[in-house]
This record gives C-alpha cells, sequence and structure tokens, in this order.
C-alpha cells in the first residue's frame, strides 16, 4: 500500500473558546489551573456566561497535530466528529485549508459540536473545560481503513479514552496498522485522564504502542511517583520511543537504553500555553515520518512549540516549514 | 433623563473570520484590497472554501466601537441583530461580558447571523467581504427608546446605509436622540459606502450629525476630491466636529475653524488593521463624554488604534482602561 500519509490522527473534534482570566476567576469557578475538566452542556453554558470575551478556533489535541504537521509540509488526515452546525463548518473548513484531509461525515441531528473553554491566566498558563458533544459520536464505522492502511503513523489522544465509543474506532484504527506495519504513536493528554484511566492507558502502551508523547505530570501520574527520570525509565521500558516534555525546561527523548535532552526553543512572551503539546508532537512526528534523528524531531517539536505559545490559538500562525528552514533544520 | 450610557451605537452585528492570505489571493477572487464588500450567502461559502484556516471573533464597526468604548471604563450599549445560532450566541456573549448592554432579541427563523471574511495581507492591512444575514433584519422596533434617551452619544455606522430596514432604524435612534438633547456621531464606514448613498450621507450629516469620523478615502470620497485638507475643510463647514484617521500619518480633529493634528502611537509590528478606524472611535468617543479636551480625545483614539493593529481581531485585548492609565491620558 502507498504512503499517502505521513500521520492520520483521531481525536476529539473541539472548537476551542479562548479568553484571558484573572487567577481568582479559576479558584471561584473550582477550576483545577493547567488541567482538563469534562463539563456537560448546562455547566458548559452557565461558565461561559461568566467567561470574559473571547476568540473561537478549531483545537482538539490530535487536530492541532495535524494541521501542525501540515503546516511543516507534512501529509496528514484526521478523524473526529463534529455536527452539522456553524462550528462544526469552521472546523472542517480549518482542517481542510490547512491541507488535512478531513472527509469523516458531520452528525446530522443530536449534540451540537463540541467546545473547549479555555481560560488563559496573565503567566500564560490554560486551563480547560471541555463538553464533548458530536465528538463523542465517532465510531468505528467512521475509521476508514483506506486511510489508516496508508499512513506511516497513526496518532491517537488519551483523550480518547474518556468516551466510550471513540475506544472501539481506535482499537480499530490500531489494529489496522498493526496489520499492515504502521507506527501507533499515542499521547497521555492530561494528568486527570491518566489518573481517569491508568490501567487501560497501560494495557494498550504495552501491545499495540511504537511512540508515547507526554508532559512531567502525565509520566509521573502514568506510574504514580514523583521521581521524573523514574518514570521515563518506566516508560521506555514498555514502548519503543518515549517523547517527555518539560515546558521551559525542555524535553527528554527516551529509546530504549538512550536518552535525548532537547532544550526548549525562545520565546520572546508566553501569551498561551494552549496547543504547546500538540505542536511538540506535530514537529516530532513530521520529523520521524521523514527519517530525521531523534534530536532534530525534538527541535522540530521545540520550535513549533515556541511559535504556538507566543499568541493566542492552538495551532499555528506562520509556516511551520518555513520557520524550520529559516533555523536551518 | 439620566444619563446611564456614554455611547449608544446602533450597528450591523457581526461575527469576523479572519484568515491571512498572500497578496496574489486578493487579485485571484476580485477584491479589492482594505475595502469592504457586500456578498450574498453563496459567495460567502464559495470564498471561504479557498480561504486560509482562521480564527472567528465578534467584529461589527459599531460593535467594536462600543467594546471599545467599555474598554476604556465607559458605559455603553449595542444595538443590532444576531441570529438565534452558536455565531449569534457567541456574539451576544462577548457583548455581555465586556459589559456592554446588549438585549436585541435574537432572529428566530430566516438567516444565520452575519459573517465578515477578512482577508490579511502580509501588510496588516484587512480587506472585508461581509454577508449582512441576520443583520438586516434589525428594525426600528428593536431601537429601545430609554436605552437612546439615556445615552449621552448616539454612534451610527455608515455601513446602517446599506440594509433598508437598518436605515428607519437609526433615523427612530436619531429622532429620539434629538429630541432628547443628546449628540449624533456617525462614521463613513467605507469609500465604498460613500460612493453609494454620497447623497443620502451628506443629508443626513447637513441635519442631524454632530461629530463625524471618517478616514483619508471616505472623506475624499465623500466630496469627490483628492484634496485632503480642502475635504476636511468642507466636512468641517457641514458639522459641528470631525475627526479624520490617516493611518501611519495620525489623525486630524477638525471643530470649527480648529484644527488638531494627532500623531499616530508607535506599534511594533502590524498584524491586522481590522478594527483600527472603530477603536480609535472608542477612544476619541470615550474621551469627549468624559469632558476631555479634543486632543486629548484623539490620543485616546490612537492609542486605542495602536494596541488593536498590533494583534489578529477588532477588538481590545488589554484593558484600555489600564493602557491609557499607563500611558497618562
Amino acid at each position: 500500500m502507498t504512503e499517502l500519509y505521513d500521520v492520520a490522527a483521531i481525536g476529539n473534534a473541539i472548537v476551542d473558546v479562548i479568553a484571558p482570566a484573572a487567577e481568582e476567576f479559576l479558584g471561584a469557578e473550582g477550576l483545577s489551573k493547567g488541567a482538563m475538566m469534562l463539563i456537560d452542556e448546562a455547566r458548559g453554558v452557565d461558565l461561559y456566561s461568566r467567561m470574559a470575551p473571547g476568540v473561537e478556533t478549531s483545537g482538539g489535541s490530535a487536530g492541532n497535530t495535524v494541521a501542525g504537521v501540515a503546516s511543516f509540509g507534512g501529509r496528514a488526515a484526521y478523524l473526529g466528529k463534529v455536527a452539522k452546525d456553524q462550528l462544526g463548518d469552521v472546523f472542517a473548513h480549518d482542517m481542510r485549508a490547512q491541507g488535512v484531509r478531513f472527509d469523516v461525515t458531520p452528525l446530522a441531528a443530536g449534540p451540537a459540536t463540541a467546545r473547549c473553554l479555555i481560560n488563559v491566566t496573565p503567566d500564560g498558563q490554560r486551563t480547560m473545560c471541555t463538553y464533548l458533544g458530536a465528538s463523542t459520536e465517532l465510531t468505528a464505522d467512521d475509521v476508514d481503513p483506506a486511510i489508516i492502511e496508508a499512513s506511516k503513523i497513526v496518532y491517537l489522544e488519551g483523550y480518547l479514552f474518556d468516551p466510550h465509543e471513540a475506544r472501539r474506532a481506535f482499537a480499530k484504527a490500531a489494529g489496522l496498522a498493526r496489520a499492515n506495519g504502521r507506527k501507533i504513536a499515542l499521547t497521555l493528554s492530561d494528568a486527570f485522564v491518566v489518573e481517569r484511566h491508568r490501567g487501560a492507558l497501560m494495557e494498550f502502551i504495552d501491545t499495540q504502542v511504537d511512540i508515547v508523547f507526554a508532559n512531567e505530570a502525565e509520566v509521573c501520574a502514568l506510574f504514580e511517583t514523583p521521581d521524573f527520570d523514574a518514570a521515563v525509565s518506566a516508560l521506555a521500558a514498555r514502548t519503543a520511543m518515549a517523547a517527555v516534555t518539560r515546558s521551559e525546561k525542555g524535553s527528554v527523548i527516551a529509546a530504549g537504553e538512550a536518552r535525548h535532552e532537547i532544550w526548549a526553543a525562545a520565546v520572546d512572551k508566553v501569551v498561551d500555553t494552549t496547543g504547546a503539546g500538540d505542536q511538540y508532537a506535530a514537529g516530532f512526528l513530521y520529523g520521524l515520518a521523514h527519517d530525521r534523528s531523534l534530536p532534530v524531531c525534538g527541535q522540530l517539536g521545540a520550535l513549533a512549540a515556541a511559535e504556538v505559545i507566543s499568541h493566542y490559538g492552538p495551532r499555528p500562525q506562520v509556516s511551520l516549514k518555513d520557520l524550520a528552514a529559516s533555523r536551518g533544520l
């Protein structure tokens, strides 16, 4: 089978609503800073009514990542479910306009397109409340075998462990990928997701996953230890490759016994950290699909993460291909 | 009647879709750079399909201005029509979250909330295509006399000369304002609007308007002359006060024989000029409502314009009140 795509991603298709917020707002609303919480529609309406004026932009972790892969010049496809509504149209437009293949049929009746209410504090940290809406209606039937079989890497969100049907969808995708000798990559997504689904995530990593992305909090949550190095080693023992991000301290890539420490790329001012991990994964996966060395993969990830945290919104606002070229990567 | 509001604005209630575009894109699409063109829904769908990934943000010229007035700490109300749909909800949220009174009943059936497709070229210039949708359904019945009578200044968009019913709405507002001794301000909005409605605009200015906002192209279009100074003098002869913006050359305030030249405020990098004129008007009107001198009104306008062109989107992303305080204004 011809490799048509560098990366095919499956994720919760979400439109972000991003607004600035004071630290006190998080406390008053009972929000856990830096985390992602699931909310129902009523809570979403209620919380939104107290948020500041915002901007709306296509999001969703894996959606952000494939948008980044495409911005690097890579070939990417996306599988996720929006509703047939205005925000669903926006999501589909943004995917296709970025050059990402996206042709999952939108949900004609039922819940609205998923929304993530993101409160950004003055330090740039984002705190997310997600109403999953139509994104939970993604089913195994939406996973087109032709796309999975033609993709070098299949990328999955840990967030997908929350909606029940999505687990069947990505089990199907993982099976197809495995059968066709494709790589499977997974991001742990969020420390609370790890807490909710530790056993299932661990089993999935042990049996199916080639590449794991995580941040410091997530890898420590997975192995229930505060010892970062021990957690990375534990993860490296269970998967072929792990890339663990540490905000301004850069990232660590572990492959077997080997360790590569990657510096964070410089940023003038951190405006909004939404999408930092997603864009790190984009650079890393693009590099991997194009046979770059692991340190270069990490540097591409660091570069993309630095771009995205310098402005509001989880997707690149410049061509990452041009940006990488300007840095000699 | 107690003055509850500094400014009540009537405008086309629009959600902006802002995306970067190459210069060549404008030519290929037959778009006139820097102008606002009206399009129908079909053309909107067609053009959107070829635009880059974007962000969605509440817009509309007068809506942007009252958002700016509120950001300065002023009291403001807005009259405009959205549909009962997702983008209408976003528009209403953003108004109220900024502290602007907005309680016009959304349109339950009929066209969708108005959208303005904005292509931003690398020089920061914006070119706008507007599908007026539900905004054209604003009627005189939507103009609450209690709001108009309680506002120091009633602010109207030249854009309102396009939809037929809106002219009745603002004729009602102007009559109420006049009867209660309130000031009436008008922005000419766009040189093409001036071309389409020169006679009606001129008559309205002559008979009703106290304060006119325009940019260089608009004032020259109104008097059909390339001579800027002559155009400003012609305008000053017909209205009590005129504030004419000239991009990086600053602005000129004319009041009778008096002229005040105001410098543009410094900007590190012009990202997106959408909303520059609207925010200039916000600063000017806030100053005027708070009895500041005309040069200070112009400086407040220049400061707000500089803030808004330094990022994507037509409304302030910081507190203009704090910004003004930091500059000693």
